[in-house]
């Protein structure tokens, strides 16, 4: 909850002795001091005007009710969220969400887990919830600007650097040889050296070539 | 892992007491029991061509690798996994990864966490990552069939019902009056009442009014 900015916390009858330990989160006590005990379901959502259960049932149990994907649900969370209060309940770590708890609520949500293992970790799938709340669409599209890549003249110069060394310590043999050049020119390009180590990609292969200049015999 | 169907985990010398107890994981064990155990991270990735590691950073640490969003960056390790293996690097509870680990990565991705309290707990930030991996875009716009609502004839039913109910229980008091009867319309209208629970409420006034004409003096 801290993690993602979430402070409300509201617990009904909790497990006293997990509580306490719990306090003891680094970075989270905020959250935790300003939690509030509530001794039913009834009186934790009394405020709120949508409340959305959790469940790992994907068809077992009769649900009553709307039963969305996290994905779905999220947005529909959100946009009530941005005008009025919600609870989104979670059940034991052990039972989840009684029947009587699922009928306070307008809808259901599931995390996509596999049918074979549908139950998951408490603390994870409440992570999950709130990150799929604070998840930006937009991020998935705009973050993919590669590194410009280097200039064909780098990718010049790295190729006659490269085809001397290579001359120079045997590797190829036929200096001259127009096919080595357009072999190594084509090697380096599928390198996609990034525009911002192209000189220092020039150092390197000037310093060798200087070292194998000054060795040479 | 075992949520979202993911087998292959790694581990770079576990820390054995807790690697030993985290084997009696209900319904995980197939997990826990086909990991691998390495001493170096460059052994435990020697055979995947993407390496992306995890990171709390959000620029204190100069990262020297591109950094991006879970969000971008499921994308992209899905586009990945389609045709090569990759590795998504964790570090541990309290350090995280080192500079020598994240010198591996090919590029690093983070959590949207608050800055003030970015670090997450491991098996949350893990869940987290696999959601993404799993997520289903179109799960968003696919989902959102509301129930049908109730006839226009149900509602007209329903409005007479209650009007006929209201008359007699002395709620209104002219049974004729035409914008009492638009009143009850229009609370009706917005009440939202799906299709498949029309006749229930329709049940439910006529026995009411069943009864109140019963015991009427």
């Amino acid at each position: 909850m801290s993690n993602f900015g979430f402070t409300h916390l509201r617990l009904v009858n909790p497990y006293d002795v997990a509580f306490r330990e719990a306090r003891s989160a680094i970075r989270a006590q905020h959250v935790l001091e300003g939690a509030e005990v509530f001794d039913s379901l009834a009186a934790a959502i009394a405020d709120c005007n949508l409340v959305v259960g959790t469940t790992a049932a994907s068809g077992h149990r009769d649900l009553h009710s709307p039963l969305y994907r996290v994905e779905a649900a999220g947005s529909l969370l959100r946009e009530h969220l941005a005008h009025s209060p919600a609870a989104l309940l979670f059940g034991s770590e052990k039972f989840g969400l009684s029947n009587d708890d699922l009928s306070h609520c307008h809808w259901l949500l599931r995390i996509p887990t596999r049918a074979e293992h549908g139950s998951m970790n408490l603390g994870q799938a409440v992570a999950i919830c709130l990150y799929e709340l604070c998840r930006d669409a937009a991020a998935v599209t705009h973050s993919f600007d590669p590194a410009p890549r280097a200039s064909a003249e780098h990718y010049e110069r790295l190729t006659e650097l490269l085809l001397d060394l290579l001359a120079r310590s045997g590797y190829t043999n036929e200096l001259t040889s127009h096919s080595t050049a357009l072999k190594i020119r084509r090697l380096l390009l599928r390198a996609a050296i990034p525009d911002a180590d192209a000189e220092t990609w020039l150092g390197i292969l000037r310093q060798i070539l200087w070292n194998v200049k000054q060795t040479a015999p």
